[in-house]
């Protein structure tokens, strides 16, 4: 089912353990003739990397991708373009204690009992590690649709909410503090918190807003491919995600039609953008709206009682850098795969007419 | 893209528009030597066809399947499983208000824009009539996972709210109201909302919930076809969709990991399900649980301001027989779009090892 | 895998057994805005219809196609096109003689083994009648890819060779003769045969040679999905067909580098055409060309020994009406899968750059 | 279009040019749990890689493979396989003449014209070192169906032809000689030939057979995706293939149905094997026998007219080292093509009841 590969004309397939040599992936399908800006991709992957603030893991790792085919003269041929990232920081560690046994709330349980043999050094392929691989692709597609401006940014960390809507948000400000959340005062309450969360242990969930403008109308694909249902299916894919809302989202489920209704102005654009940018699973014109949910992240540090390959009742003791909230570095993994849809419907538009 | 076609190996591929003579699809990968009953899926769309009752739309359809290959003496062949159903109510519309005029929040515009060519009888392609198809392919993937059991229900209505967990709810109260939802007393305070807002020509969202019980552990593929991403996609296709949640959703952003994850029973199944059934992508064999939020019907019967073809602001009045609320109805669509996930992945799961 | 559907971007997904009420098809991704002509479409039916000639299978099938969607005003809309074709001819035929034997060289065995349960009735699904939904799919792609000209013709019928190479046939002479062989003397040497044939109660083989002209240069798509594998794949398909070559094919094997390779002209032309219009897997801009082969039908009105179900030898005798000589009538069959082939990268290759 | 992915389960993505660091590809959909033998794939490499023999290319190779994921404690695990292999003759090579002329009979031009950009050291991606990927992938492949014998072998050089039937052929003779032609007579007749040939600094076709044995009944899917169909599609996807033919191919087409057809012994074998093997695009168990029409190889040693980017006519003459003769190292490459063709389709067999 090609289950490591995403989007149909413009494809990555990855590969990759968190401790493994390498990981890496495929771009497919991405047009020739685009003069690469690499910087710009090492960029995306810096804003991900682990190591990066004080309220992040604290692993190091440098993150250098290293493109090896599909290149040439500095932009793309139209062939594959293969890619790969060292693993620097995968030797020797402990993992004695997650080998026979099974982290609540992990893929541990899941993969056993589905494949038999599982790679257990730092969660194996379920490591969100992985997702370095969609930055770099997304970082190609932003390129590809160099037009689009993809913007991510931190709405709520556990209770604490931004309160703003993403029409009154100065993008501006995401990059300027750790947690990329654009307003100054809600930044450091959150940045406060993650801390005194990292101390007991614990982590926490939060939510991730996105939005994406300058997209032209006519992207995204009925029946079963409209737009918001590959974001929502892209978002989904990410590691710790719960859940995925665009335009009114579930606060919509409340209004009236003659409420939500979005009316027209005389150029086509909406009055109001309760569709989040998008018609019958068709970009509008209008600024595409979302929301993603993220969970606590399953690793803490405290005991819990698990049990073992053999059924038996165990305690358990977190070990390793972990992320006390993964909200912080998934701002650009929201982007990436976020491009990366807009980048495969803006081609497969091609053909539509 | 074959953006007509839903799933891998279990696969729908549909066509059809509200006023043409028939709608219909093609089943491929329905495994041979399932022996159907044909009475199941004509109930199954019973359930969703117009006029059932005095809180949905009022047109006449009655909605009978006709199978035309696939299968021989009752019983699937492995062969394509071609079926329609023919439009009983498309004839001598007048659709002169929308021919060259947009509705407001609906695809209209989109579709103009994206085809330039778009029939305007009753939304064609656009039309929720569609879902009629998937209705039929949800019967049959039920019967090819018949050890599942698929459940939705009406979990609000506006702002009103079923108010009990999943696991509060008694499936045997879902089919004894018209608002499918399974609590006697709020479902007759819906009924009443429902009633009142089609009397003001307005329409009004809600949130229906899915529990799928005793499923196996080990369906759903990473890395990009995780089963929640699937069934997040499948959802987000259905028409009027605005969100996506399950497990926890997005009230689980607010918790700590310590108070989140699900710690297990010797068995291996868990003593919470916050993660909703789906750890890793891969079912655990616990509930799967999720939540779908339906914005409020676009067309209402009041007068609104639109635009036409050429840019001119037009004063617009809905016309025809639309659903106030499409939550009952969208319950038999919900379960059959998660059946067909099910069935692919159950398929699927059988190359793994 | 999805195996009853062709093609990426133009794809047809299709149903329908010999004796079932109809066969028919979906077309995915038949671009927007094209006035399509039905007349056309229903000729090529024609050309491939049962009951056309002396030389082919005296049953009798109007092969009307009717259209169910995806068609507004005489224009495809971009959404999926529904159409069935109705079987007149399947009627109280008596099957008891292949319910529970298996031809030889038929596909009753092989598939009884994979399914389990076969509808033997005609042949069910394997039966070339599903080939007529091939023909409408690929008319409609004729009209898809209009400045390209799609021509084939009858190059042999068992050792009598229409002896020309495709720069000599005059074309206008294909249709002139039941047999679709461009040779006045040839066409009619290969009529006799097939009668002759046909008294005998026996079948004969023949090859079809291909001619596509006016095609732009860079259609088809390198590593797996060149032009003439795509091409081989589509022929392969079809019911009979035994081998595929392209340009020089296996005679090119005993030529030297010096021998076969095509010079270039200035324009970018080339002196010769050993490569068969095709260049690394894409077109570049000469004729492409390629030939068929197809055994003898496997029904023969003579008495053969074969097995039952349960392995006991028993003895067969051919019923029915069935072709002498597939060859005739497969001429607008490799047409219309060439047709589909050539689209699909048609469309394809507007994503590239 | 994913046109560098091969197989629906079992899928191969790979990437590379000739003169890049690396090429390498992606293995998904692998089963779990098998315990890969990494000599037996490394054994495979080195029938293919250049250097091996007197009558193939000169350039040295080590060709080793670095599997980088989906393989823990020497057992796959669902995951999906990345491997690359390092280019070590790549480097300073004098590519001016090709920079700006496009040789005959390659796909320099079709290349330049379909994307622009062209990386044309060695061929780049058009470079048939590509194909190590897929005996890389192959290698896998039949360890994956380890039951099934996959034996492929020199039929033809030029006009010298083996002679002999594949039932007649002892497989043990083929690695005994250089030309992998089991006949040792027409192995040193065929040996000398090719060094003629490369004297005279020309090239030569030939024709590679290939022998799948011990298929269980049932591989393949009807109706586009037929078991030969794709076999078909993989061979002609290699590098300088010309032409496809299974079971009786051309030859049959001049036979009447009363000899070709194979009539069954009681235990559902048959008599002959016409049918190579598949009967309706789906193995019957017997011997699968197919053969590939492998071009001269377009590099000559001699000076030959071309083109140059502008349109002028150029003298151009080779350079480098190449095969005269693909045929010899073409065997493992359709073996493995064969090989990942099958596993894909033993997986999807599981799905079918």
């Amino acid at each position: 089912m090609a289950s490591n590969s995403f989007g149909e004309i413009f494809r990555l397939t990855s590969f990759g353990e968190s401790h493994g040599e390498a990981i890496g992936g495929i771009i497919d399908g991405c047009p020739a003739g685009i003069a690469l800006d690499f910087e710009a991709i090492q960029n995306e992957l810096n804003r991900r990397k682990p190591g990066q603030s004080k309220i992040v893991t604290q692993r190091k790792e440098p993150d250098e991708v290293q493109f090896l085919s599909g290149i040439f003269e500095g932009k793309t041929t139209g062939a594959s373009i293969g890619f790969i990232i060292k693993n620097q920081n995968q030797k020797s560690h402990d993992y004695s204690h997650i080998k026979d046994q099974y982290r609540p709330s992990h893929a541990d349980y899941t993969y056993s009992q589905k494949y038999g043999n599982r790679d257990y050094r730092g969660g194996g392929r379920t490591s969100a590690r992985e997702t370095a691989n969609w930055v770099v692709a997304g970082a190609v597609a932003k390129q590809v649709i160099s037009q689009i401006q993809i913007t991510a940014y931190t709405a709520s960390v556990g209770k604490i909410q931004l309160g703003k809507s993403y029409q009154e948000v100065d993008f501006s400000e995401i990059e300027n503090n750790i947690v990329r959340c654009p307003d100054v005062e809600k930044a450091e309450e959150m940045i406060q918190y993650i801390q005194q969360i990292r101390k007991e242990g614990d982590t926490i969930g939060g939510v991730v807003e996105c939005v994406i403008q300058n997209v032209p109308v006519g992207l995204g694909e009925p029946i079963f491919n409209k737009l918001h249902a590959q974001l929502g299916k892209a978002m989904l894919g990410i590691n710790a995600v719960k859940g995925f809302a665009f335009g009114s989202g579930f606060e919509g489920t409340e209004l009236k039609g003659s409420e939500h209704n979005d009316l027209f102005n005389a150029d086509g654009s909406t009055k109001t953008n309760n569709s989040g940018g998008i018609q019958g699973g068709i970009s509008n014109g209008m600024d595409i709206f979302f929301k993603v949910a993220f969970k606590p992240v399953a690793t803490i540090m405290q005991e819990q009682e698990t049990i073992d390959k053999d059924g038996n009742l165990v305690k358990m003791m977190g070990k390793g850098r972990h992320d006390p909230c993964v909200v912080p570095r998934a701002i650009p993994i929201v982007e990436a795969m976020a491009a990366m849809v807009l980048a495969d419907f803006y081609l497969l538009e091609k053909t539509n007419k």
